[in-house]
């Protein structure tokens, strides 16, 4: 491509609407355009890094032997109502009335189709294992577009299903799209975590998210710097401590009643009375599938609910509201206690065993209770693993060293579905057995774009992106220095048209610009290779080949130029 | 591809919601499945088909210097405000209302899109000409989707926009995208007809449509055997009858009123009168930006309004209302006439000249005239061709032979759209001479899915589809006759490896079904080429290869098996 027939609109200056470097930089390199909030037009550099993503995933699918096909964007509500999904996707969902008054939906997944299709053109175990996939565009009405690509309304997916007969089947069909995923992303170039997660929405038993690390990153991951265990914040265990822990009875303070006017936070208690947030035990009042129950966690920890939702294994859980927990405690939110609860289930945090003289509401309005003490003031029988693991805390896994939490972008989530969706959607197969059974299903999903910006949060300098060879939108650019140059213009000519009669993408900057110019683009656009034909180097008969992520250019003749090009795009 | 692996369901009997014959073929093939009215899924056949198609027309757009981007299904309402086509497109639109209230669309297509980012991109005469494409899905809400992927609710379009600084350009670029579109068509291989058309919604001046003969086509063509002149029937030019014409005057009957009662259309009044239509003038009136315009045209014609609003120049078009006919003729609807008119301005067809002795409509309930003669009972002082051309009518450009008429598909529509989008948006250049000027545009689209429909209403036997090379979903089909047979499977395999290793798309059709499934599936799904493995021949040291198109086999021996499959891949 030469330049001058490109359309490679470069900005100097990082853009007011971006935050993170990978959308300032995918602004500023001419990758992406917005058009309104969270929609974006892909310009011909960006849709070429787009098309290169595509072809590795598709590559690898293939090879795992998943079967693309394309489904449509626009679905009817009906399937959705089937999974009940519609209703629980809410606003986030896309949604509109035809010319006749049918309401339909824009999909921002494909479960419900591609089981519905299943149902019909599959009947026998000999149809299975069968997985599906698609790379096709999702819509989502995110109430916060954010980061460029990363959180936008329209987005491109790489969407697998998988069917089988069995859970054996299902493994082995997870397995190899989990082996197929760990290809596409070292491929891609990219760092990478999988870590087990949340279902989410999906539901199903089992998910791994793979996690790209960036600080742009929404999703925190903790890691354990010795054993590698790696698991998403939202799941990863707190180490149990032990609740056997009796306190020597001299230690004990004789419990009392302050006055806390307000102070219905962590925060404002720890202010009010000149103490960590460590020495308070926050006392939180759910409703679980309508029932009350009292959660007990230090006031240095977050209590995380997907936790207590596994462990309560209810169907719906949230926050008790003001009625309930005069009801269950006889105080107003803000000021529980487990002291004098009767009536009420009450589960602790493991975060709890071992403290003493702790404060805790008293169940009374701008009132806490002071030096209270498990065992003496009160009494617990449930303890569960109820919060987020924090930076610093014991691998629960290997118990030696301490976590790190790191920023990371989720850019592929497999989940083991099993038959959520195919016993909604009737997708049958009739076995060995001459039984008519559910298939079993997984889904796989990829972010496209997703990788793209996670490649530029990995992959940039001061100066601009710097692309893996794999995702690059051309390879190498050639930079006559002055076009006035005769001799420069000539050999870079000659140089163009070599490599691309060797098929490899290469631009060449044929702009009437100044040297500086053209480096700037370069560097911000982030070409692997530059090939530089200045006339100084020239005079001595060289031309200059710079990798962009090496500082030191390599000075070769014209002859060999070729054959070293050749050489840097093996790496 | 090995056929135990592959997802191909296909049907033995056409399926009951398809009428054409590409829809049932598509179902039947397992190219497509319906998720609901106008909504279709690619199976992995249709999506390779679809593959093909989309790599030609990327070739050519690229080969034409036109540059690919990807810009979002995601519209802000605004922006089509600004071009009035918000309201022009009407139930067409898919619209929603976002989490916030805002007011989406789904873009049907993207000239608001591309003229908006290229009046922020673009700002001076050294950016132009540029020509912009991309390969999307679009959305309309069609009041009758129908015939398969012909006429769907979400279809995959190529759509390029050419921006220049003036006409010529313009003509240029139109030229360079015409070429590029003949090519198209032609490496599709397909029969097509390139006519001048109706600009519809679009706009602009000048345009051409690329249709496809099909007797599933919903457009109309005349074509001329003698000299090759085509037009869309909207657009063809009708033969101008001498309007000088005077009957003798021995020749005219005295004109009389007549009883026709509830005769209102020209069907009755013939019946009712025992006249064939051409003795009928129907006067047809019309209100034109608010003024009643009489239209005259033979009883055996129908008026082209697309016809008389060009000749009229006006913005609106409508049939008057009863109010608006009484005032004008002083008659009811359906017996209007010439004779007596006062005030209202009367053109006639050209097919009124030559006539004498007919009839026409009195002005009043009930009552028409016959043996009206112009010159002689009413006059005349404007002339136009308002007709749509019929079978049968002399060229209108060799004016020797006599037009047919052909049923198409519109698979391709090229607009030189001016500056009617670059003005509504800005899109604004800074000319050599320092002045601001519009971008002239043109626009070029090509339907993608129509392309694979018509592809098969053009090859297409009792069997199954035809496919031609360069858009067949897998060129070769090796078809192992009995796969008890173990020298037929061991070749068979051998054959399909040798064939892999060289590039070549082949399907292994392992499944063990009887030789008869095996055929009817391949020809049913339409490979070009068979290669047949059976017991009988191969006791003679034989393989079958048969085209799909050719009735005779050809037997060779295994070894030339590679060497004469490469020759039938060329042809």
């Amino acid at each position: 491509m030469r330049m001058t027939k490109a359309f490679i609109p470069t900005l100097k200056e990082d853009p007011a609407e971006a935050e993170v470097i990978s959308h300032k930089l995918m602004i500023r390199a001419g990758l992406i355009r917005k058009l309104s909030a969270g929609v974006y037009t892909y310009l011909p550099l960006g849709l070429r890094v787009l098309k290169k993503v595509e072809g590795i995933v598709r590559e690898e699918m293939n090879n795992a032997g998943a079967l693309e096909l394309l489904m449509p964007a626009i679905q009817p509500k009906e399937l959705w109502e089937k999974t009940g999904r519609f209703e629980l996707l809410g606003d986030i969902l896309i949604t509109y009335k035809d010319r006749h008054g049918k309401v339909c939906l824009l999909g921002p997944t494909h479960e419900e189709v591609i089981t519905y299709l299943v149902s019909k053109e599959v009947s026998s175990y000999r149809d299975l294992p069968i997985i599906l996939y698609q790379i096709q565009t999702k819509f989502r009405d995110e109430a916060r577009p954010r980061f460029g690509v990363l959180r936008s309304k329209e987005f491109i997916m790489k969407d697998a299903y998988s069917f089988d007969r069995d859970l054996e089947g299902l493994n082995k069909s997870y397995k190899s799209m989990y082996d197929a995923y760990c290809r596409i992303f070292k491929r891609c170039g990219l760092n990478y975590i999988a870590v087990e997660a949340d279902t989410g929405f999906m539901g199903g038993d089992v998910s791994h998210e793979f996690m790209i690390p960036s600080k742009s990153g929404e999703d925190i991951v903790a890691i354990c710097p010795g054993c590698g265990y790696a698991a998403s914040s939202v799941m990863a265990d707190c180490i149990k401590e032990a609740t056997s822990h009796k306190p020597q009875a001299s230690d004990l303070k004789a419990v009392k009643e302050v006055n806390t006017p307000g102070a219905s936070t962590v925060e404002k208690v720890s202010e009010f009375l000149k103490v960590k947030p460590h020495k308070l035990v926050k006392t939180l009042i759910y409703k679980a599938d309508d029932k009350p129950v009292a959660v007990l966690i230090s006031g240095a920890h977050n209590l995380n609910e997907i936790k207590l939702k596994r462990y309560l294994n209810c169907e719906i859980l949230e926050m008790a509201d003001d009625k309930l927990i005069k009801d269950a405690t006889g105080g107003p939110l803000g000021f529980s206690g487990p002291v004098g609860l009767k009536g009420v289930r009450i589960i602790s945090d493991y975060s709890v065993a071992g403290m003493n003289n702790f404060i805790t509401g008293a169940n009374k309005p701008d009132t806490h209770l002071v030096n209270v003490n498990l065992g003496r003031d009160f009494n617990l029988k449930e303890w569960a693993d109820l919060r987020y693991i924090k930076e610093g805390d014991l691998c629960p896994k290997c118990k030696k060293q301490n976590v790190k939490l790191e920023s990371t972008i989720e850019a592929g989530h497999t989940f083991k579905l099993g038959t959520k969706y195919s016993k909604n959607l009737s997708a049958t197969f009739l076995d060995k057995d001459d039984k008519d059974k559910f298939c079993i299903m997984g889904c796989y999903g990829i972010g496209i774009n997703r990788i793209i910006a996670a490649s530029i949060e990995q992959n940039n300098d001061k100066d601009g992106i710097m692309w893996p060879l794999a995702l690059a939108p051309y390879q190498v650019a050639i930079l006559p220095l002055k076009m006035a140059h005769e001799e420069s213009v000539k050999i870079a000519e000659r140089l163009y048209d070599e490599l691309l009669s060797q098929n490899i993408e290469v631009v060449l900057d044929d702009r009437q610009e100044s040297a500086g110019v053209k480096f700037k683009d370069a560097d911000l656009i982030g070409f692997p290779v530059k090939v530089i034909i200045g006339e100084k180097a020239l005079a001595k008969g060289k031309i200059e080949l710079k990798m962009r992520k090496d500082k030191n250019p390599q000075l070769i003749s014209e002859k060999d130029a070729l054959k070293n090009i050749k050489e840097l795009l093996k790496k």
